[in-house]
């Protein structure tokens, strides 16, 4: 089995859904987090696929399943859209066996976000575990990639690094921290987090650190048509990630770091200046969650990585990740 | 590899979908061809996994892709709703190879029925092909599967038994029909019929043959709280179908009879007595497809099989499928 990580984004894929006409009562298509209907409805799919997204010798069948559910639902919060429902297909080996704790975990982290189970399908897979992961919302006013403006702030919640500390753990052979492990089993999706920041702050842009800040920040300052700076040494580093400096392993292709390899789940978001800082102590209060400036939007294009006092170089990050540890090369993308 | 056909139902997961409780903003939960939000949106996810549902010596890439989404835009038919999108994940072995094929056949589908593609997932496999279909529409009056009344007639689109035909075929090691094959290869979601009978006929229940008639009258009959009569020797058998007595390894659990395994995706449908039978000739005018009534319905519950003109036997399909050719044992049951 190959190291778990991210698959390469396909072109040829993501040909398909370029260019597609606008459709009736449909009002965002493919290229956010997810489609948004002309009444608001907003719908993603995700995969989690066996081999791929989790490990059995890692993880439980619940675990995989909740967190599953919770990599899916995290594109709802991406858009800060209020849950309405999730569907939930899955194949296992064995008919009738082994589908069940998967669905135990679905159903926990359902149950623990008052989320109802829509429905969903399921099969006999001849190879490994598939779960894809249907998450239905509704939002009057979807947070979308396409509104960041010059001027603005970058902010990130919480902190990175933690779901690939353990990843890292497991391929040494040793276990992870347990803070570093339940980041990977159980990422929280950032929904009630999404709602009220985008009902106090005047948020501009968003989405959900699924590829890994560098890629992820990439598609925000293509989506806004804007450059990204990001403030290394201002990146909340998880406290189950093994400390070190920020950078280290940035310009090493094999070993990116852990903060960068995503599937934290946790937000990126962009607002004018000064309009989420009155929030960050409030916010913090009620979710027991940090807000971190990390950044700014300026003109131009791509990913700039700095310090934030803006001493030493600026590297370009957008446009040409390969030196920045094979960010492009494995980074996972979904179509929507 | 095992033969192809749908996997057993598993009651556990049918277990995580029972008794859930009403959720605000949705209609309808899951055990109808899909849910049902409140303002009429429709929602279905249908999975197709190679070696399972389809195989790649016996369809192109591009057909088992029109055949998934077909397969999944036939539940927007069985409840009459209007497509307003599809989204598609889809996994294989090599990212980046491969997966082009399968959405040309995916795109195909769509262009010819006018439905946008709104987005999707995509990931590598480290086994079969894995492709799941999220279906959208939209229906004020959806047709659901609990409406039949005692006094109705249950009627069928197209017929039955080519999909099922073509699969034999292969098995055996030869060539199926070319119209076997086209209805395995490229069943035709009956989405602007079932659109076009609901604004004319007094339809009460409807659902989509993917489990074969048998067992899909079972969840009619059960949604309902009715008993329902098919009479065997109207069942329109589809012209790659070899001839043959209908009833035919209806006693031989081993080898039911073609036009009760299912995959044809037709409609079956009840309605009032007479409410159907003004319309069928305009209906075959319009869409070139029949309609035919197939049975009754009565007081009762479960699925009886007798001839239409009531001589013989009535056999009990319902509560006791296996001596009927493993009906139950081998039937794919979709949780929504």
């Amino acid at each position: 089995m190959e190291p778990l990580g991210p698959v390469r984004e396909f072109e040829e894929i993501r040909s398909f859904l370029k260019d597609l006409p606008a459709a009736d009562g449909v009002r965002l298509g493919p290229g956010d987090d997810g489609a948004v209907l002309g009444d608001g409805t907003v719908i993603s799919t995700d995969l989690s696929v066996e081999g791929v997204h989790f490990r059995l010798d890692w993880v439980t069948p619940e675990e995989a399943g909740a967190r599953a559910v919770a990599a899916a639902l995290s594109d709802l919060a991406a858009m800060a859209a209020e849950p309405l429902g999730v569907l939930v297909s899955i194949a296992v080996p064995r008919a009738g066996e082994g589908a069940g704790p998967f669905m135990m975990g679905v159903r926990g982290c359902l149950d623990h976000l008052a989320i109802p189970l829509l429905g969903g399908d399921l099969s006999r897979s001849p190879g490994p575990v598939f779960l894809d992961v249907v998450a239905i919302g509704r939002s009057e006013a979807p947070l979308l990639r396409s509104g960041s403006r010059p001027g603005d702030e970058v902010w990130v919640t919480g902190a990175l690094g933690g779901a690939a500390a353990a990843v890292q753990g497991w391929l040494a052979g040793s276990d992870p921290s347990p803070q570093a492990r339940e980041a990977f089993s159980y990422p929280r999706p950032r929904i009630r987090e999404a709602l009220w920041l985008r009902a106090h702050a005047p948020l501009s842009a968003g989405l959900d650190l699924s590829d890994g800040i560098l890629g992820d920040a990439g598609h925000l300052a293509a989506a806004s048509a804007v450059r990204i700076e990001l403030w290394i040494d201002r990146i909340p580093i998880h406290p189950g990630c093994p400390s070190g400096p920020p950078w280290a392993g940035l310009l090493a292709a094999s070993h990116p770091p852990l903060w960068s390899r995503g599937e934290d789940y946790e937000l990126l978001l962009t607002a004018p200046a000064g309009g989420i800082s009155p929030w960050v102590e409030e916010f913090r209060r009620i979710f027991d969650l940090s807000l971190t400036q990390v950044g700014c939007v300026g003109e131009g294009e791509g990913v700039w990585i700095r310090s934030a006092e803006g001493t030493g170089d600026a590297f370009r990050a957008g446009g040409g990740w390969d030196h920045f540890g094979g960010v492009e090369e494995e980074s996972e993308e979904g179509i929507s």
